[in-house]
C-alpha cells in the first residue's frame, strides 16, 4: 500500500521520526476496519524502515473514538469477531514494530482510542485529553480495550474505568501511569518529540531488541522473565553496537554506532 | 437462609442497590466461621437476584479486625485449613457474583478485613479508614489476605503493609490504588453511592459480563488475555443489550434495556 | 569465606542488624564478578545466621553503576552469560534470604545498582539518588535489570526508564512504588533503620516465611496464589509463633517469641 493510496490517515516524516496521524476528524477518528487496516499496513511499512521513531496522532478535536458503530450495528457475530481480530492485531503491531512508538494524545481516547494509547510504548497528553472505555455503560463492554487498560494501571482504577465508562483527565491518567506525561496543549507537540528523542538515542538495534524484550518478559513470572531476559542480554552482549557502546564508555568518547 | 436469620449481618435493599452491612461491632465485626458463612449465603443470594450493586459496609467503630482470634486459637491445622478455605471462598465470591460490589470503609480494615477491601469491585474509604496487614508482627502472617492486597498495590508497597504489618492512612491507600477514594466521614455514604450508581449504569448482563471477565482477563498474560477478551467481545456483541445500546448511540437516542 | 576476606564489601552487624556495604567507591561500586561473588556469600552467610534484619548499603558518591564495564568489554558471549548468571543469582539471593533486605540508597543506582534496589524488599532513598536503567542508549540494553525494575512500577514508567536511560529522582521514584520512601540525605540513615525495625517485629520465622511466600505468591494468577498462600498459612497456624501470637493477643500481653 503506497503511502499516497491512505485515505484514513497521514503519513509524514522528518529527520528519521515518522508521524502517522488519523485524519478522519469528521468520524471522530472511529476505528473501522479500513481506518485500522491503514494503520497496520503503515506500521508495517515503517517497522522494515529505517525510521527511529514513530509517533501516533490524531487531527480534530477528538482523538479517537473507537470502534466505528455504523460497522459494528451491521456486523454479525463472525464479522465483529473480524472487527476485533483486525483491532487486536493493530495493537500488537504497535509493540512488535522495532521503532519506540510514542502517542501524542488531544482530546478524548475513547474505547479502541482508549487502547491504542494504552498500547504504545510512551504516551504524552494535553490537558485537554480525556480517557474512557465507555462500553460497559452502552450495554456492550470494553472487554479487549481493557486488557492493555489494566496492564498500564492498578486494578482498582481499571475496574473504575470499566464499570464507569465515565472520562479520565490527563493529570489523573498520568498519576495512574496511563500516559508518561500530562502538558499544556500547547507543550503537546515539543513534549512528545523530546521524550521521543530521548527514547530514541543510541544504538537502534539494540533499542528494537529491547523494546521487543520488554514486552516479552512483562508478563512472564519473575523466574521466567530472568531465563528469558539473561539469553537475550548475554547474546546481545556481542553485537557491534553493544562493542562499540562499552568502548566508547571506557575511551570517553561518543559512540559512532556501527550502520 | 432466610435474611431474618442472620445474626451476624444485615441485609437492606434499597431501590436495586444492596447494602450487607457486618454488624457485629462488640466482636470488631472479626470475620468468625459463622460471620463468613452469612456473607457467603447473602451474597449468593443477592447474586441469584435482579440486584444492580452491591455495597459491603460495616457497623461499628472498626470495619473488620479480620478472622477471630478466638476460633484460631481453638483450631488446629484441619480447622485452621477449613477456616481459610471459607475465608477465601468469600473473597472469590465477592468476585464472582455479577452485580459490581462496592466496600464503603471507616474505621480500620485488618487481615482478612483489609482483605475484603482488596477482593471488592471497588471501594471508597472515609478519613477515619485505616488498612493494615498485622499478621507478620503477630507471630502469623498474612498470607492470603496479601495475595489480594499485593493484586491492587505495587510490590514495594505491598512488602511494606506485609513485613510491617502498620496501619495505612486512607489517602495512602487511594494513592496507591487500595481504595478508588478517600473522603472526609461525613461524605463517605454518598461518595460510595454515587461511585456504584455510576458503575451500575448501562445494560446488567453485559456490565455482569464484564466484570466477571475482568477477572479472567486481569492474571493472564497479555497475549492469552486478548485470546480469550476477543472472544467474549465478539459473542456478546450480539446479546440485545449491545444491540440496542449501538442503535441507540446511533440514533442519538436514550438506550432502553431489554428485560 | 570470612568476614575479613571481603575486599569489595564491608559486613557489620549491629544489634542483630547486618549492614553489608558496597566499599569500592573509586570504581562506583561497580558489580564486577567478584564483588558480586563477594555480595552473594555475605547475604548467604547472614542468610544462615539468627540477624533480623540486613541493610544493603554503599560507600561513596555513587551508591552502584552496574556492571563493571571493563570486564564487560573484555566477555565474550560465554563469560557474559556467566556475569549475568552470577548477577541473577545475587538478585535471586536477596530474595530468598530469610531476613528482611532493606536498600538505603544515597546517589546514582544505575543498571544492575537499580536493579539491587528493585529487588530488595524495601527501599529508602536520599533525595540526593538517582535511579536509572541507561544500557538502551549505551549500545546495549538494561534487559535483567528491567525484570526486577518492571516488577516494582507501571508499565509506562518501565518502558520510559529503559528506553531513555534517563535518571530518575528519589521523589519520582517513591511516587512510582521503586522504593518506599525518599528523605532527606541526613535523615536516611535513621529512616531506613526506623522502617527496618518496623518491618522486622514479630517472630522471626514467621516473617522469614512470610517473605518467601510472598515472592512465591507475587507472580503466580490469582487462584493459584490462593491455593499455595492457604496451604502456607494453614500449616503456619501450627507453629510455636503462630500460637504465641495469638494466644498473646488474646491475653492482652506482649508475646515472648519461642527461641
Amino acid at each position: 500500500m503506497d503511502t499516497a493510496d491512505y485515505e484514513c490517515i497521514l503519513v509524514e516524516r522528518d529527520d528519521g521520526y515518522v508521524t502517522v496521524t488519523m485524519n478522519r476528524p469528521q468520524r471522530r477518528n472511529a476505528l473501522s476496519s479500513a481506518h485500522m487496516r491503514e494503520l497496520i499496513a503503515a506500521f508495517a511499512e515503517i517497522g522494515a524502515s529505517d525510521a527511529l521513531g514513530i509517533t501516533l496522532a490524531a487531527n480534530g478535536p477528538v482523538f479517537s473514538a473507537g470502534h466505528d458503530f455504523a460497522e459494528v450495528a451491521a456486523a454479525d457475530h463472525a464479522q465483529a469477531r473480524e472487527l476485533l481480530r483486525t483491532c487486536t492485531h493493530l495493537m500488537r503491531t504497535l509493540q512488535s514494530v522495532p521503532q519506540v512508538v510514542i502517542a501524542r494524545v488531544h482530546g478524548l481516547a475513547t474505547a479502541a482510542g482508549c487502547q491504542l494509547v494504552a498500547s504504545c510504548d510512551l504516551a504524552v497528553a494535553a490537558h485537554s485529553a480525556g480517557f474512557a472505555a465507555p462500553g460497559g455503560k452502552g450495554g456492550w463492554f470494553c472487554h479487549t480495550p481493557m486488557v492493555a487498560i489494566s496492564r498500564n494501571i492498578g486494578r482498582k482504577r481499571a475496574m473504575e474505568m470499566a464499570l464507569t465508562g465515565d472520562v479520565v483527565d490527563a493529570a489523573t491518567a498520568a498519576d495512574w501511569g496511563l500516559v508518561n506525561q500530562a502538558v499544556p496543549d500547547d507543550k503537546l507537540h515539543q513534549a512528545t518529540r523530546d521524550l521521543l528523542e530521548r527514547a530514541t538515542r543510541g544504538g537502534p538495534r539494540s533499542k528494537a531488541l529491547g523494546k521487543q524484550a520488554m514486552y516479552a518478559q512483562l508478563d512472564r513470572p519473575e523466574s521466567d522473565a530472568y531465563t528469558y531476559a539473561l539469553e537475550v542480554m548475554a547474546a546481545s552482549s556481542q553485537t557491534p553496537e553493544a562493542r562499540e557502546g562499552v568502548a566508547a564508555f571506557l575511551e570517553k568518547r561518543s559512540p559512532s554506532w556501527p550502520t
